[in-house]
């Protein structure tokens, strides 16, 4: 057993902000409100969603530890921190987002199994770390390798975290040679978040992350990375996170019919106001929310709709927070083409006449939109509910009348 | 001028196949029927739709042609066909999908302008040519650049046809340099199409192929390339191939507004049985299309309904025809990753009960999904039209009965 430990109990689980909603506590799974997501560009640490399996992982001795890199490349690795810190520093603006975001939307149409995600199972920060594709070039991978000579076409990540016995032992998970070795890509190991140490949460001492990819794939907690012919064969990339048509259910599903699940869809939901917000007839309120697509694929536009969806009209970007920031620690060296992983946060100030219904849907660089029913989407799992959000808000007087009948009634 | 030469006038056209259907005739604009066109996976040179914005350009001496590469690179370069005959040859699947497909169901919603396009604007093709990629190494530029040390971080197509004096001369296009010079992306310099020397009205002698990206960045008969700052301020790349929203028209427009298109979305069409065709009650019709989506995104499934979208089911995918085609000479020595930039052939036998309403809608490896409606995605240029393609078919019975009623009032 190595110095990175995943322990079997939740005796020794991080301190966590009081402010995040817990979906489930034990595996630690957590997301903020949609207000606080989009009060800043980058997300606050303490604020970013929390998704784990197991119990969070220790490490024992930082001298100590190894990054392992086996199997089918030209030489096998053994790299300590310090290696891997004395690499390229690369800080990337990444949005991660759990592929069972908005799941509980999905579920109340028909129910999915899953963690009953809301709208904040995602979250932008700036990752810092070595690129993957020079971490592999020490191993005798050159860039943008499709095949290694003897065979290697995927990277398995492997973590050290304790799932439950059914799903086969440590998280893991593979993406492709060609990706994990193009510098195009941006995949990272990162040791840093917003400029500070990665904390045990999110994957100290060491994560991967995979820009534009569902976050299932950005393995926390690794301690070796294998080369292999075939994609990683474990639970959560041959089991789970793959997209079923709406027709397939528990009783006739066939997990080996789909690929895994890796660029997400163009996405985008609305933060504030709230679900079943009062607001005042004819008066203005700011509309605000995110937008994302994966594969580097930017949002060309956000479309909003006070009315239901019978007009539209295009949201304003909110420039971003990194320029702008007071925290310059970590801004200074932030790689060109940032907003190809980076979500946009949007506003709208419009005119409310309730009650009505808020709808925002997006347009991504490559012209793809959102589906407008969740029906058109749905699967047995909950995984990637893209569907035009609605918001209803509902008028003062409405509320009033109700108070005054509930009044009358005692 | 060079010797390869855009004539004025329309006097020497290449001879054309009877059987493709003209929505234009100078310049000329064709394209095949829906059944034709599934009835092979590779589709033969004569029944690919020809898209030009001019008369047919005429190389008057091959031996004195020469690509010229100027610039922000490193060093020019000045190619004869035969240099770049000389280098690694690739031949790549992929489809070509003029943006403007199936606009004509766009206008029949509102009225678009462009090219009457029917849902035929696209063919698969094998291209045989040298790597854009390997070109651009010869001028000092090494894979994967994002710029050269001039500055340099686009690539221009230029190409020689006549385009209308009101869009600005010979045709052009850019692509990002990093798209150009990664060898992953298969961006070519095709001096062949599925086996054979391209023809004049596919480029002939050379044109590039930007697979993945609307027709439009795939310039035929080029006479030379230029890394530039910018991207091109050409006509069709900054004021057309742009997708504005639905609420914009000719009276708003303000073309600096948006992006280039570039990677097209997600896609699929029933091209048998015809629309309005005659099906006899409870009878088994082989339905059958195809799918595609950019940027490499392969397709995940297809979805067929004959109940107007009431039940779905998945189609079948029809084993391409590169292997077990009777003209092996282009055949053995395909790349890679084949599927990759080309179509997916479907079919589903099923049982009609008309009148009927048959639906397909394609999911691609991003998960993306095509919106149900056209009013969605309407845009004044009739771009991308990608909505859920429906195909009507009637009842003998009812065609009978109109017949009858006919004959009786006559």
């Amino acid at each position: 057993m190595g110095v990175l430990i995943g322990p079997k109990g939740y005796e020794n689980e991080p301190p966590r902000h009081p402010e995040l909603k817990i979906n489930a506590k034990e595996p630690f799974n957590a997301e903020p409100s949609p207000p606080a997501l989009v009060e800043s560009y980058i997300t606050p640490v303490e604020m970013f969603y929390k998704r784990n399996h197991g119990p969070i992982p220790i490490l024992t001795d930082p001298d100590s530890y190894r990054l392992e890199i086996t199997g089918l490349a030209p030489m096998t690795q053994s790299l300590s921190l310090d290696e891997i810190r004395s690499l390229t520093k690369h800080n990337i603006v990444a949005t991660l987002q759990c592929a069972g975001n908005r799941r509980t939307a999905m579920s109340e149409k028909r129910k999915v199994k899953g963690v009953g995600w809301g709208m904040a199972a995602l979250g932008n920060a700036v990752w810092g770390g070595a690129r993957l594709s020079d971490v592999l070039a020490l191993a005798g991978i050159p860039s943008c390798t499709i095949s290694t000579a003897s065979g290697g076409k995927h990277v398995e990540f492997i973590s050290v975290d304790q799932c439950p016995e059914e799903k086969g032992g440590p998280y893991r998970a593979s993406i492709p040679l060609v990706q994990a070795t193009n510098p195009q890509a941006d995949v990272l190991l990162a040791y840093e978040m917003n400029g500070q140490e990665l904390n045990r949460d999110h994957g100290y001492p060491l994560r991967v992350i995979v820009p534009g990819v569902i976050g299932a794939r950005s393995v926390k907690w690794i301690s070796s990375i294998d080369i292999s012919a075939i994609e990683c064969q474990g639970f959560f990339q041959q089991r789970d996170y793959k997209m079923f048509p709406p027709w397939v259910d528990w009783d006739n599903i066939v997990w080996p019919s789909r690929r895994p699940l890796m660029d997400f869809p163009v996405q985008s939901a609305i933060c504030t106001p709230s679900e079943g917000s009062v607001v005042k007839d004819g008066s203005m309120v700011k509309i605000s929310g995110y937008a994302l697509s994966g594969g580097g694929r930017g949002i060309e536009r956000v479309d909003v709709s006070v009315d239901g969806g019978q007009s539209w009209t295009e949201a304003t970007r909110v420039q971003n927070g990194v320029s702008t920031s007071s925290n310059s620690l970590y801004i200074s060296d932030i790689d060109e083409n940032r907003e190809k992983w980076a979500w946009v946060l949007w506003e709208l100030n419009a005119k409310l006449t309730p009650p009505a219904t808020i709808v925002a849907k997006a347009v991504d660089s490559s012209a793809n939109v959102q589906p407008r029913t969740v029906e058109e989407v749905w699967n047995l799992r909950g995984v990637l509910n893209n569907s035009w959000h609605e918001v209803h808000v509902r008028s003062e007087s409405l509320v009033d009348a109700f108070a005054t009948t509930l009044r009358s009634n005692i």
